[in-house]
């Protein structure tokens, strides 16, 4: 007895192993090395005329920049300059720019100059070796499916929910952007498709609005996601960029009760002050973004696919692509 | 020619084809049999001090409803009224209840008789058979992986992403709800897992506050999901419903600035003027949900996965289960 006792005393005297980290944990540990500079000229500041700032990171080549390129022109004209946010749709977005666009013989004037986007533009065709060197992922699913059949007299759902991915054969983080992209050559029957990668929308993306197609948008109407990612807009419509500081002072507006959440009322909207590219802007924090090839960031990803910080019973296993947003953090 | 020119002429006479029908159009046209009537008695319905009202469809069984079980007796002692929304955090949950209930000597009292539910309640065991019946949901993926060498130097993500479905084997939707499971026993390895069912955090969805493990909270503390689905609470944390009216009243509310967006000061909070269960609420609207085992919804997922509506260029093929949300209405 008195072993057994000794023993059990022993034990309690052992330290405990130091819990799993938290992803934020994870972040906040990152060694300086690991995170990478944002300029200002790659930033695109909203001025609220509630005093409240929004900061948008531009996306860098090859994506969207005819887009982007037009953005730059209407930052630089001040065309945003005492428009508003026109719309806020639950679960979906807040969208702003000129509410009277719609209506010619008062909609504001465009800059000249701003190109017309091609639709095949919403994807940039890549080599092949390219694509792997550019998306930090060793390995795609090929879906391999098998059928069962399905219970009399209920609706037919599998073909919907199947796939590896319903939204891309191969997903990843392409120099710190989220990103789809077609699967190899040698697996895709008929070789219809080529290779090609584009931007996602997740949380905090940054779109350009558009009218039915052919029309792309100039980037004078833009958007970004307050909800579940609508993943289905992926190539049907442009990413420009994403928000990485006051998404907040967007998704809490309240919400247009109008079709499509535009609000119904000219007071509703609220007044941009001002739209800027960041090198124009005087008292502009300096940001970072968790560099996606680092080490830190392959930690924390796994972390945030695998929770084993106290709270968590049962890791998931897997996270899709939108459950780990980049990491962005202010310099001080 | 002039055979050619009276062919264009027939061909523009013809009838251009009707455009298919948005998700929300085909909603709309479902027939009154598709639509299941929700019992008032499954509803919990919060009003809170602002003179909006948030209502909230309770789980059915065999989904939580130790937890379920409890939030009734709170609802019937009147125990929320005068409690709060106390936090508000972007891109993930609104949570209310006592706002003093970590400092004991200041807490309120619990109602006496509430179930302590085990961790075992977060998922359902259930007879395989009975699991692709309750499924609405044909097939399955099998997780079948092709691993290439991944580019030099870069972080190894490539089991992070992988998987058919990285949250849930496989996953549907039981009696309106969406669900996750495990995958059919004879493609398991080594058989450890028995045959689960469990409900999935979607936007919009209710879950249950908690301490640390093995405490799996009351139902005293509630939240409700306002951003990109964080799948990764899954089998950590009780779903006890989801909020088919007024959630804009909770997400539009400002974001708290305190760790895990709760806020900082008490004035900051939303106060609850009431929390009821349906049957006690005169003015109550009337809720319909689409069956999920219709054909309407059948029609409407499969458009949610392949927008075909005249604004899309390219169908996604596909859809993950929280960007189908189970369309519920206001009977007039």
């Amino acid at each position: 007895m008195k072993t057994l006792l000794m023993l059990a005393a022993a034990a309690v005297a052992t330290p405990a192993p130091k819990p799993a980290l938290a992803p934020s944990e994870i972040v906040a540990a990152a060694p300086k090395g690991d995170w990478v500079a944002i300029s200002p000229s790659d930033l695109l500041v909203m001025d609220l005329d509630s005093g409240k700032r929004v900061v948008i990171q531009l996306m860098p080549p090859p994506f969207s920049q005819g887009w982007v390129g037009n953005i730059r022109k209407l930052a630089a004209a001040r065309w945003w300059d005492g428009t508003s946010v026109n719309r806020v749709q639950d679960n979906y977005v807040v969208q702003w720019g000129d509410a009277n666009a719609e209506d010619k013989a008062n909609a504001k004037v465009l800059p000249s100059g701003l190109a017309k986007v091609p639709q095949s533009e919403y994807a940039q065709q890549v080599e092949i070796r390219q694509m792997y060197d550019e998306l930090v992922h060793g390995y795609y699913a090929y879906p391999s499916m098998t059928f069962y059949p399905r219970p009399k007299g209920s609706a037919d759902l599998g073909p919907l929910l199947s796939g590896a991915k319903p939204y891309a054969p191969m997903e990843g983080f392409s120099h710190g952007w989220p990103v789809g992209a077609t699967g190899p050559l040698f697996l895709r029957l008929g070789g219809k498709e080529k290779d090609f990668i584009w931007p996602v929308h997740c949380y905090g993306m940054v779109g350009v609005g558009r009218d039915m197609p052919p029309d792309t948008g100039t980037g004078a109407e833009l958007y970004t996601v307050i909800g579940h990612a609508p993943r289905h807009l992926d190539r049907n419509i442009a990413l420009v960029g994403r928000v990485i500081s006051g998404i907040e002072h967007l998704s809490s507006l309240p919400r247009g009760m109008g079709p499509l959440g535009f609000y119904e009322k000219p007071e509703e909207r609220t007044t941009i002050t001002s739209i800027r590219i960041g090198t124009d802007v005087k008292d502009l924090a300096r940001f970072e973004y968790l560099s996606t090839e680092s080490a830190s960031f392959a930690t924390y990803a796994d972390a945030r696919a695998n929770r084993r910080d106290p709270f968590f019973i049962r890791p998931a296993g897997g996270a899709d692509i939108c459950n780990i947003p980049v990491p962005v953090r202010v310099v001080k």
